[in-house]
């Protein structure tokens, strides 16, 4: 019923209008794969002149085929069963924009295995099971391609593979998760709770029914272990990543930020040190002057530090239908360009999927949070009694927390409540902790209300 | 006597050693050439590593070969004559970073004609003579690669050809000139005199002895033509490439502008119209609030506008040894991994060198800058009358300018100093021009003190 003539005529391509194109099956037509079929057909001519042949969507795969009949158009031939697309000899490379990390990994698995190209804008499958992947493509001599998986309007894996290839990355550091930049804007500038202004993010589209991989900063984990493989050329296991989200963030500690001249972001951070690298997301203050800190709404925003560019920064939307159809699409284009599949003369000239050769690839511990080294934000709330607050840094800096900046704000709307603010220098978190607890143990005096880290990006 | 043995004994490359790398001659041994033998020093193993085999420069020519032989090192061949280099069996590729567009495109030419990969940081020389140098390039099956351009640590030509390749380009709009914007922001930040911030700029190596190139405009001229030519997928003819620098710039305007609530900048623009394009550069009001206007000192940023991925922002410096190196080098890897020279099988799939393949290359006519379209700032120095500053909308108006905005500023030193400043609706600059000479001659009223265009970049 849904045949396409080129695919059911000629599998093997010798149809003359298959010739040359790169024929693309996709497994999805939800908002990323009707994004990515409307930008195939509008720029179709355009595309073609840069890629230097068509490309060309002939098969597709969704679970209701009737709607997906509208969203792929005419032409394309649809399948109910995502096995026999991967399995199709009429199919080059795979657009896997269906999500999960269960069927999507093994249809991924099985298109790699019949040599075909995969693009795939999943995070959460690369983040996990990258190794596996990366490693059966190699094998196969076949291209997985992810640029829409991490910022998809601003092409930053192949700013690192390609464009600063060239460098040793120091440190990349990104607003890489909309929904929650979104939030947090809102409750910056609007004073909303959390509650109040994650019910908006999902009244306006930027948030799933379920926000959780979102706000809870997951998904921004997933595309940070993706760019910290891609910075420093290495193996980066998804479990050893430090996630915390925005879940616990009071916006008082926003007003606070401000008044020591700093803003909070959820950030996802990747450093290289000296034999391990840092790789973490959570709630973070920056300086209200750093281009980090003017990323607003649903936008997203990467810093990236390297020994000869010095720093760059990279902004564009992070999701959306067409904007992640921008990637994918590049990725098509990147493909048709890379000669066939299982070339392995090729192969090994490619661009490699972590930005080395796998057998280069560093397999650097990633520092346990604890043991990181930054600057910290506390706030206490001291009564506004100006003798505790007066002998408060005497104890901290006793129980080995030095202070660089202080002071008292009082909450713009409740006036009873002052909190008593401060920027610790460098030190390992671990550190703070026990501190801390030392601290509220021996002076009965109250627990930290809230702790963060500072990144200055000087 | 500078003879390296990997070329001298085996100039075929047969020699062991060289099995498998890449071959670099380096034509300029200068800061551009002497960043980039620092960076393929150092990172000579990760190089490796990204680009699937080693890239070894050997040979280079420099007019003082015994300086040169300190900037390349021990191994590499030095040869006076800059013939022998292009001509040289030994070599893969040719890096020219000696600059200038006579001996410059001779040398290009005939490394291009011997079978051999360009990478250049000649902005001039694409610019002027870009057609004829990628027709050549393309007729022999070589890539010519010129990241190093433009914004130099900003990977902005990939990331039009390959990264947005899936978009049509609306606009792009640039600081691709760190000299101009180096003295802007002293202008701007301390109300340095335009020379006084250029013998600033010159003593801090920002400008050169003569820096006729940066302040009139040429060279960001040089690389909005090249972006152009990439955005659009176009034959940019560079004499139609409008051109106009700072140097008549009356810092009198920036605090006048600030009031209205812009910054001025020297801004490339590159503009998709219905049949036609517009390329030219200028000082340019921005808003204080957008991206560009936050670009200080001597950095780039760049803003772009696409049908999928919507406004993107690439931020990073624009000049320096290293700096440059970093994409230098960067083209170096992609050429290593784009196969043979002259395999006209794979050339077709490589990536084009003005985004498109060169049959599509389209040839809009480049507006002339009177025809363009946009809001103007105009200053009048109306002595202070406020009978006359009362009727000047309406005088204006009748001659058929329509203002949006209007304040009266009084000079921040000289109190005896008042602007009128008003922001025009959009019209062409023909029509701007007419008007105001009407106006003039009419009511013997003043001319404009100044005019300048206007971007929202809505």
């Amino acid at each position: 019923m849904f045949q396409n003539s080129c695919l059911s005529v000629s599998p093997d391509a010798s149809d003359a209008a298959c010739l040359g194109a790169l024929r693309v099956g996709l497994i999805g037509t939800g908002v990323v794969g009707s994004g990515t079929c409307q930008v195939l057909q509008r720029n179709a001519e355009l595309i073609a002149q840069r890629a230097g042949r068509p490309i060309r969507l002939v098969m597709a795969t969704a679970r209701n085929l009737h709607k997906a009949a509208q969203v792929v158009g005419p032409g394309v031939a649809l399948v109910s069963d995502p096995w026999v697309l991967v399995r199709h000899p009429g199919i080059d490379v795979v657009v896997e924009v269906m999500g999960g990390v269960g069927l999507a990994k093994d249809l991924v698995l099985e298109a790699i295995a019949q040599g075909k190209h995969v693009v795939t804008a999943n995070k959460a499958l690369l983040a996990e099971h990258g190794a596996e992947i990366f490693a059966a493509a190699d094998a196969c001599g076949v291209v997985v391609a992810y640029e829409a998986a991490v910022a998809v309007s601003i092409p930053i894996i192949k700013a690192l593979r390609e464009g600063l290839a060239a460098n040793r990355i120091h440190e990349l550091v990104g607003i890489v998760n909309g929904t929650s930049n979104f939030i947090l804007t809102k409750m910056q500038d609007e004073g909303l709770s959390f509650a109040a202004a994650v019910r908006l993010a999902t009244e306006l589209g930027y948030a799933e029914a379920d926000p959780s991989f979102d706000v809870e900063g997951i998904d921004a984990a997933h595309k940070t272990a993706l760019l910290a493989a891609n910075a420093f050329g290495a193996d980066v296991p998804f479990a050893r990543v430090h996630a915390q989200g925005i879940t616990a963030l009071d916006p008082w500690d926003m007003v606070c930020a401000e008044a020591l001249g700093y803003r909070i972001k959820l950030l996802g951070i990747a450093r290289q040190c000296a034999d391990a690298i840092e790789v973490r997301v959570h709630p973070t203050l920056v300086p209200q002057a750093h281009w980090l800190a003017q990323v607003q709404g649903s936008m997203n925003g990467i810093w990236v530090s390297a020994d000869a560019a010095g720093p760059t920064f990279h902004y564009g939307a992070g999701a959306g239908s067409q904007t992640t159809a921008s990637a994918v699409v590049a990725d098509l284009i990147d493909v048709a360009r890379c000669g066939a599949a299982g070339d392995a003369g090729r192969a090994a000239l490619r661009v490699p999927h972590r930005s080395v050769q796998p057998a280069a690839l560093r397999r650097w511990p990633v520092m346990p949070i604890g043991q990181v080294t930054s600057r910290h934000y506390l706030r206490f709330e001291l009564g506004g009694h100006p003798a505790l607050e007066a002998e408060w840094p005497s104890w901290l800096q006793a129980h080995g927390v030095e202070l660089q900046h202080m002071a008292q704000v009082t909450h713009p709307e409740q006036a009873h409540r002052k909190a008593w603010v401060g920027l610790t220098a460098s030190m390992r978190g671990d550190d703070l902790t026990r501190a801390l607890a030392s601290l509220s143990e021996q002076t009965g005096g109250p627990a930290a209300a809230a702790v963060l880290r500072v990144e200055d990006l000087a």
